[in-house]
């Protein structure tokens, strides 16, 4: 495949970035790598690493000449270097960002640019609860989504580039307005975040228990909610802040729920408990079924996978 | 070694009690292995999968001879199957439990108990999504901890050797009381459960978003919510029944902390959020620090690990 584009800059060198630098090498996606991010550090580790081949230590520097912007930085950190990269973008270059959030960037970084130049918002369904730039890998996302959500004056043709890129990374790409998917994000995944942050922090309050009984015995289910507690809270302190609404109304609805089954347990309403329990089953087949994970027995995870670490 | 009993016979053959017999037979820990189930099928596939040696059409025919008594059945059915076995167990057998609940399968069981039985109830805190007699594998326990919560009359030898076929079959053991087994496991399993079939639930209910997009867009965080939310309901069912109180209060606390996160969101109050989610990481390092967990990085699950079953 020939190149789709000549230049890509990524702001932002984070597990985001990193991991689309590897999967677009690996494809042969892009003639030539650059970026910028905040420190030096990360700057420095990035171009060791191979990710990209120069660095800036501006923004606004590295979008000179790339035909291909990718925001990778926080939602939080997105008006900012919209406004600082927007004189400097080159003509008819495609704008892009990452971020878990989408209408809240759109807003964000929208009034800056102009015209001339194609944003198409998107975001990669992969991830994991590590961060910077040494914690990518090409593979992250095979046969994973991403969503684009393109406004409906953009180029058929800017859309038709990018989203062969996706492709070409090993994702499948859907297209959907903004606040549906900021809608669809708050039940499949922002909710489900903040429902296992506040789990964990309620075990670590909890005086009666110490952390080191909660740590020792936290096998199935506690477990799977510290992996995603773990996750960085920069990145989600902006994606609770930029989708409040969507978030406190699915968060609404779980508590709602959360009581209608902590009024069965106390008055002993098993029937009702089986059947709710029974119907959440179904669901997860579904999952399984659509290959987006594996059947085998997780909690299990009786040989800790310590040769395998990224499968 | 040489084995440790003669007889065991397990009451239920499913994912526990067939993990059990793979591992006591991997160390030879036993020297014969009988049982009984409920239903015919699966005595016969336990039969046929070399699990038990014989099998018995009731609990009671099952437990003569035995030495070890493993009840392995919800923890509702407890009750009623030892009144049932009670008149049939061997002078001086070990009459032991794997139920998920400490406090009420005491409650259960002791009544029927003729005093020369060793009752020492047990739970391995190890499991997986998956049930039956076809689930089990001797892995599931290495390196596992198991709870025991014996009384104080109880033969101290009798304590000894039922630890050392827990640690044969690669656990790590642990003793405490009852009432503390069931505060730290609802912390640490019972509430998570129920809050992982709610949010499944949530997302079920929800109509504005489908249920194949739930499944669809499902990458990290509500996925591992699935399959938490795919254990057997009956079993579940019976673990809320039976550890109300210290479930409830969990509950309690977690709604507390979940209106204060919502509250922060509603403020756009960030540094509440970040000091909150900054908190809970610790928690994780000490989880895979303890060895309990692998710190790869399993949303990422890129390559998802079809020819890999059970790691
Ligand atoms: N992680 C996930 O699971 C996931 C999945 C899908 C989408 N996303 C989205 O992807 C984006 C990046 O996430 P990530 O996981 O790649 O994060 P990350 O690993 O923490 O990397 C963030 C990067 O952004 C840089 N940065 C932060 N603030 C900046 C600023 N003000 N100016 C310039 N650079 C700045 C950081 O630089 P320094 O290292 O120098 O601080 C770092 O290179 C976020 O919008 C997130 O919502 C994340
Ligand atoms: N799964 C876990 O993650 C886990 C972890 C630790 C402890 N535990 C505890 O272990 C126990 C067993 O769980 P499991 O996962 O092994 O369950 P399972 O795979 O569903 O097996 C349950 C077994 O009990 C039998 N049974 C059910 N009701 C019965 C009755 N009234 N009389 C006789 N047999 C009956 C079933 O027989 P049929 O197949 O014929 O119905 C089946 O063989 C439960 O108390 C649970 O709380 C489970």
């Amino acid at each position: 495949m020939p190149a789709l584009y000549s230049r890509v800059a990524f702001i932002g060198l984070g597990l985001i970035a990193s991991s689309m630098a590897l999967a677009m090498r690996r494809a042969g996606l892009v003639e030539s790598y650059t970026g910028h991010a905040r420190s030096a550090e990360t700057r420095a580790t990035a171009l060791d690493l191979g990710l990209i081949d120069t660095v800036h230590d501006s923004a606004a520097a590295a979008v000179q000449g790339a035909d291909l912007v990718v925001l990778a930085v926080p939602v939080g950190a997105m008006a900012a270097i919209a406004q600082e990269i927007a004189p400097h973008l080159a003509h008819g270059a495609t704008l892009t960002d990452v971020g878990s959030v989408k209408g809240a960037v759109i807003d964000a970084v929208s009034p800056h640019l102009p015209g001339s130049v194609q944003f198409i918002p998107g975001h990669p369904l992969a991830g994991t609860e590590h961060s910077g730039p040494a914690a990518g890998f090409a593979e992250l996302f095979d046969n994973r989504w991403c969503i684009l959500t393109p406004f409906e004056d953009v180029s058929a043709d800017a859309v038709a580039r990018l989203r062969a890129l996706w492709e070409g990374m090993g994702a499948n790409v859907d297209l959907m307005d903004a606040p549906h998917h900021d809608l669809v994000l708050a039940v499949t995944s922002h909710a489900p975040h903040l429902i296992a942050y506040t789990m964990v922090g309620v075990a670590d309050d909890l005086r009666r228990v110490t952390d080191s009984e909660v740590i020792k015995y936290s096998a199935a289910g506690f477990r799977d909610f510290t992996r995603i507690a773990a996750s960085d809270p920069t990145m989600w302190r902006d994606v609770f802040l930029n989708n409040k609404a969507a978030t406190l109304e699915i968060l609404g609805r779980f508590t709602e729920e959360l009581f209608a089954l902590q009024r069965a347990i106390r008055r002993e309403d098993g029937d009702h408990l089986h059947a709710y329990f029974t119907r959440t089953r179904a669901i997860r087949r579904g999952i399984v079924e659509a290959g987006q994970d594996t059947d085998a027995p997780d909690f299990g995870r009786a040989a800790l996978r310590k040769g395998t670490p990224r499968d």
